[in-house]
């Protein structure tokens, strides 16, 4: 197994863990978790590959994600307590996941003849369409759509590892380099509260 | 008409039904009411569809399912008091419902190449899909990630079903022997009140 | 560029904008905004292909559309007390909007090998499932299935435009025409207040 996948599927049963928990928080039963881990960990990949038309979805092609998203759900339900003693941990798997994620959904549209902007968007995609459909299962305002810079660092992590490829660097050096982007934004972003500006308007306004 | 494809039509009335009721608890009009009807009955096939590769839809390609929905819709609508006196009657066509969705599910994804594991899922998510979006777009959190066992029974009706292929049987007395399990899961787990452990977090407690 | 594909690039705008706003009244940031402000131009499309089987989907293939909807939700995160005094204008190419989207759709799944009246059930969709979408983002029970006739005016333009087809008048004029109806009976049910009858059941009343 080589190093990429791995972390990819690091990722995927870090996204598990976020699903399971925020369906706890809404106290569903263990298939609901199950159900929305699922949908957190695969939905963004999901998405892309039937958009771009990649059939069956990659999810299906292997019981690997299958399995790493049921032991996710497993261990978070058994125990909960400890999982929030990792919490540090699971937040820079979780941000590798979304850097792995960006670069997975940037690399499938590419090589399925997507142009280069789009690629960009469904590497965003990817790594964030998860989290929305876990959010708005679980009937909240998706959390990414109001905190912190999230997509934003995928951005800038996709427009970097575009620009680094040009330059000829080997892949596994430009993946790390660029996971390494997406978590410093991440990480700066939140230590020094940035955050992107908020659109507002009156509730009572209506186009 | 085979008996099979009949009981597939009762379930599609079934569910189209269970959508309008759905949207008749926020007050929709009847367009929001045939949205979420329609919806309702045919998401979970066309979720399958479109992450297997079956193009167009299952549900595009005849008229039957369509006046199926409509006339679902228009019944409710019209007779809503009489609706709930057959309230033992749609639940037990609700069931056989998720159980020749939980069928065809299967059925579909084995013969689109699909692994066994993931048919399995399909198989559910064909039967569940339908209700979870139609709670989601109420605005809701989805009925079946907090009540009783539902899912459960498909997930027991597609391994036995895959199970009872082995032996041979014929096709028909697997899918009535399946459905008859499905529906005697529901029952057992409602009149025991049975169902799954649920899954608790602080809300306050975010990854 | 012909005329019908200007219109098309309006309606995308305005129907990003209205995501963009329906964004603001929930304070969501930027990215919130332009995300749901996509979903909402391109959601109805993008569902509509993705059922069809038309891949990769439409938006996917021309830097158009992302350029159309990244000015919509930049010009409405500027200057929006400006915005709100064209909401007469915003009205009216929101109306064409949806008579656009209407005819591309019933197009699209005819020259697919959709029959029609699947065909005209996809070009209501494409008209209305962005919207859809944004509200359900937006953790809010759809707008359009609840208030005016929205939907049945896409309806009606979708029968005027097959059967105008069938005289054999030029292509154009059918659109403008089939336009001009959307428009006339969105704006006579506005002004007259009619709206479809809602449907009404108990809370308490489930199947």
């Amino acid at each position: 197994m080589n190093f990429f996948y791995l972390l990819d599927l690091i990722g995927t049963f870090v996204f598990a863990i976020s699903g399971t928990i925020a369906a706890g928080q809404k106290r569903l039963d263990l298939f609901g978790a199950a159900f929305i881990g699922f949908v957190t960990a695969i939905g963004g990949g999901t998405l892309r590959d039937m958009m771009i038309g990649i059939h069956p979805v990659s999810w299906t092609t292997s019981m690997d994600y299958i399995y790493v998203i049921l032991l996710a759900v497993a261990i978070t339900f058994l125990i909960k307590e400890q999982v929030f003693r990792f919490r540090k941990t699971l937040f820079l798997f979780d941000t590798i996941g979304i850097g792995v994620f960006t670069i997975i959904g940037v690399e499938k549209a590419l090589s399925n003849g997507i142009n280069t902007p789009v690629a960009i968007i469904m590497g965003i995609l990817t790594a964030v369409a998860g989290g929305v459909i876990r959010d708005t299962l679980n009937n909240e305002v998706p959390l990414i759509f109001k905190k912190e810079i999230y997509a934003t660092a995928c951005l800038v992590g996709a427009i970097a590892y575009l620009g680094l490829q040009r330059t000829g660097i080997p892949i596994e050096t430009n993946q790390i380099v660029t996971i390494l982007i997406i978590i410093a934004i991440r990480v700066i972003s939140i230590k020094y509260k940035f955050s992107l500006p908020r659109v507002q308007f009156d509730q009572s306004k209506q186009l």
